[in-house]
C-alpha cells in the first residue's frame, strides 16, 4: 500500500513514486512510503493550541508508545548553555526506556534560570500523570524564544488537551505543533519489509549540531538491538552533517523510540535514510536559504581535519554567499580550507584540487569537492546559502 | 604644528582637536597629528595607475625608507592558503632590514601557481632595481581577486612610475593604490615628543586575521628596540582584535619600518594607540557595516577560553544581525558562548551575566559584556554588523 506523500519541501521537488527527493538521499530496496501522518504502529500523537505562539497555531504536542516493551536512545545537545528540558532529561530521564515525549513551540525555556528546570518539571509530570506513566518515562523538548519565562500555566493546560487528541494518525499535527520558523512541517512515514519507521523533526535556524540538530522524533515498530548506537551512527550521517549557520542550538533533541512489536528487525539502511532525508529538509529549510550544497573534502590528513575543513567552507560567509550569488568562487573555497589549516603545509588549492562548477548552475542541489593532497580522510557536509531573507528574519526576529 | 586631519571613517564622527575619533582608542599625552599624506621624516612614498583596477584607479604603491640602517619587522598571514607575495616575503626578505614596500590592488596573486611566485618576484626585483636596494630588502604586498592571473607587465610597468611619484607627502596616494572595497583610506600621521609615526592601511572583508589583517605599513623615524615584539604587541591589541566576517586573508600582511633618525624612542603607546585606531577603521568599514561593537568576556578559566567565547559570539550570524537590527538580544549571546564552551560545565548566561543594552541604542560603538564565571581570564573582540549590504557585495562580487 502506498498513499501519496503530503510532506512539502521548499528545495526537493518531489520525484515520482518515491519519498526520497534529495539525489543524495539513497533509498533501500523495497520502501514503501505511507500517508506521513501515519505512526509506525503502536504510537499515537496528538496536539493542542496553548496560546504561546498565538492565532491558534499548534504549540503543545504530546507523543506516546503503547508498548510497554519500549526500547529508546535520546541525544541531547552539547551546548555549555542548554535549555531546561535538556537539563531535565540528562537527569530525570531513563533515556533507554522513554515511553513519551511532551514537546512546547514558540518558548525554549532555554536560559530561564531555576524557574524554567521547574517549569520542565512540572511539563514532564503533568505528561507522566496524564499518560499513566512514570516520570522517567517522558521526554520535554521545547523550542523557540530564548530568555522568556515559559507561560507554564498554559503549558499544563495544553498537555492533556493535546493528549485528548492522541491519534496513531497524529504525525502531522505533532509535526506542526513543534515547528518555528520552519516554512512547513517534516515528517515522514516509511515501509520496508513490513516494519514502519515514522519520524517528525523541525529545524531552520541555529542549525550546526554537535550531533543532532534541533527536535527530530522517530517511531518505530521494529526491532532495534543497540537503539543508542544506531541513533548516533544514523545523526552522525545526517543531521551531525548539516549546517544553517554554524550555530549550536541550546535545545537540540532527538528522539529514537522501538516498540518492537513487528518481532522483526527494522531494515537496515532505513533509519538512516529517514534521518537523511530529514536533515536534508532541515537545512533546506535554513532561513532564507535558496540553495543546499554539499561540499566534499578529500585527502585529508585525518578525518578531523577534513571534518575542519568541510565547516570552514560550509560556514564561511563568503562562500554561502557565493552559493546565493552562483559564483563558482574557488578562491574564498581555497581561503577557507587555507583558514581552517592556518600553519599546516597545503599544496595551493587551485582549479585544479576544487571543483566548484555547480555553484554557478541553477540546481538547487550543487555539488563542491576539494582535495587537500595531504593524506586519506575525507568528510563531507550539507550547508546552505546566505541571503538577505536570513539577514532579513534574524536583524526584525527581536527578543 | 597642528594640521587638519582628513581621514573620512565611516563611523566614528572626528572629535574636535584629536586624530583618535573612537572612544576605545586611549591617544598619549602630547599627541599632534599632522597632515595624514605626511609620512615619518625619511620617508617616501608614491602611486600610480597601472590598469588592474582600470578607471584611473591607483594600483601600485611604493613606499622606502631613505636611511640604510633601517630596522624593520614583517608580520605575515598564517592562512595555509597564503598568496604568492607572502610566500615571496617569508623565502627572500630580510624582515630585520626592510627598506622598502610595493604592492598593488585589485589583484591578490593567490591560488595563482608558479607563474604568481616569479610575477610577486619580478615586482621585488623591479623595485629593487628601481630603488637601488637589494630584492631582500624590499617586502611585496598585493590584495584584491583571489585565483586570477597578475597582468604582470602592467604591474612592471607601473612600479617606476610610482617610484617617480615618490615625495615625503606621499601617504594619502600610497594609501589610495592599496584600496579595494574599502569605502575610504585609512591614515594617519602623528607626531609626540618628536618622534613621528605614519601608518596607511587597508581592509574591508575577509577580516579576521591570525594577527595581523590585510595591509598596513607603518613608519616611523623614532628608534623601536626590539621592531618584531613591539610590532607583535601593537597587532595583537589591535588587528588581532576585529572581526568583520571571521575569515583569515591569504594575504594579510603588516610591515613596520623605523628610520632612528630621530635619536630617540619613539614613545611608549603612540604605535600601539595607531594600529588600534586604523584596525578599528578597517572593522568599521567592514563590508556593509553600520556599527562596530566591543565584546568583553571576563572570568573566563584561562585566556585562550575568554579569546574563543568572544570570537564565537563576534562571529556568529545570529549575534551580528541582532547587532545590525539594534537588538539587546542576549539569549544569541549565551547560545554563542555555551557552543564555544560545548560540554564543558558553565553558570546560566543571563542577564545578570550579560549586559547587551547597548545593541538596542544608537550609539555607533556598542559594548557587550558577559561574565563566564569559570575564572580570571578576559578577552575582548570588536565586531562589525552582519547586514543586507554585506550580502549584496559579496553574491554580486563574482570571479
Amino acid at each position: 500500500m502506498s498513499e501519496a506523500a503530503s510532506t512539502d519541501g521548499p528545495l526537493f521537488p518531489a520525484s515520482e513514486g518515491t519519498f526520497f527527493r534529495s539525489r543524495w538521499v539513497q533509498a533501500p530496496d523495497g520502501v514503501e512510503q505511507l500517508d506521513p501522518a501515519r505512526l509506525a504502529p503502536g504510537f499515537r500523537a496528538g496536539a493542542a493550541a496553548c496560546g504561546i505562539k498565538g492565532g491558534g497555531e499548534k504549540d503543545v504536542g504530546v507523543i506516546v508508545c503503547d508498548a510497554e516493551g519500549v526500547s529508546s536512545a535520546l541525544l541531547l545537545t552539547r551546548n555549555a548553555s542548554a535549555a531546561a528540558p535538556v537539563r531535565v532529561c540528562r537527569e530525570h530521564c531513563d533515556g533507554a526506556a522513554i515511553r513519551a515525549a511532551v514537546v512546547n513551540s514558540g518558548n525554549a525555556n532555554a536560559a530561564t534560570g531555576e524557574q524554567g528546570i521547574k517549569d520542565a518539571l512540572a511539563m514532564q509530570q503533568r505528561a507522566a500523570e496524564d499518560l499513566g506513566l512514570e516520570a522517567s518515562a517522558v521526554a520535554v523538548a521545547e523550542t523557540g524564544a530564548i530568555g522568556v519565562p515559559l507561560p507554564i500555566q498554559h503549558v499544563l493546560e495544553g498537555i492533556p488537551q493535546a493528549g485528548a487528541m492522541l491519534s496513531p494518525e497524529g504525525g502531522a499535527q505533532f509535526a506542526e505543533a513543534i515547528m518555528t520558523t520552519d516554512r512547513g512541517p517534516k515528517q515522514c512515514s516509511l515501509r520496508c519489509d513490513g516494519v514502519t519507521v515514522s519520524a517528525q523533526a523541525k529545524g531552520a535556524g541555529m542549525i550546526e549540531p554537535g550531533f543532532a540538530t534541533m527536535l527530530c522524533f522517530v517511531q518505530t515498530n521494529g526491532e532495534i538491538a543497540k537503539p543508542e548506537g544506531a541513533l548516533r551512527s544514523a545523526v552522525e550521517g545526517s543531521f551531525e552533517r548539516i549546517s544553517v549557520d554554524g550555530q549550536m542550538s541550546t535545545n537540540d533533541t532527538v528522539l529514537l523510540q522501538s516498540s518492537g512489536e513487528a518481532g522483526k528487525s527494522t531494515p537496515e539502511g532505513l533509519l538512516d535514510a529517514v534521518l537523511l532525508q530529514l536533515a536534508l529538509e532541515v537545512v533546506a529549510d535554513g532561513e532564507g536559504a535558496t540553495r543546499v550544497c554539499r561540499v566534499e573534502v578529500r585527502d585529508a590528513a585525518k578525518p578531523a581535519e577534513a571534518e575542519e575543513v568541510a565547516r570552514a567552507i560550509g560556514n564561511s560567509p563568503l562562500v554561502k554567499t557565493a552559493l546565493f550569488g552562483r559564483d563558482p568562487n574557488w578562491g574564498r573555497i581555497s581561503q577557507a580550507a587555507g583558514q581552517a589549516l592556518a600553519g599546516e603545509e597545503l599544496p595551493e588549492l587551485g582549479p585544479d584540487r576544487i571543483d566548484a562548477k555547480e555553484l554557478a548552475g541553477d540546481e538547487a542541489e550543487p555539488e563542491l569537492s576539494v582535495r587537500l593532497g595531504r593524506g586519506k580522510a575525507s568528510a563531507h557536509l550539507y550547508f546552505s546559502d546566505l541571503n538577505h531573507e536570513y539577514i532579513r528574519i534574524n536583524a526584525e526576529y527581536t527578543t
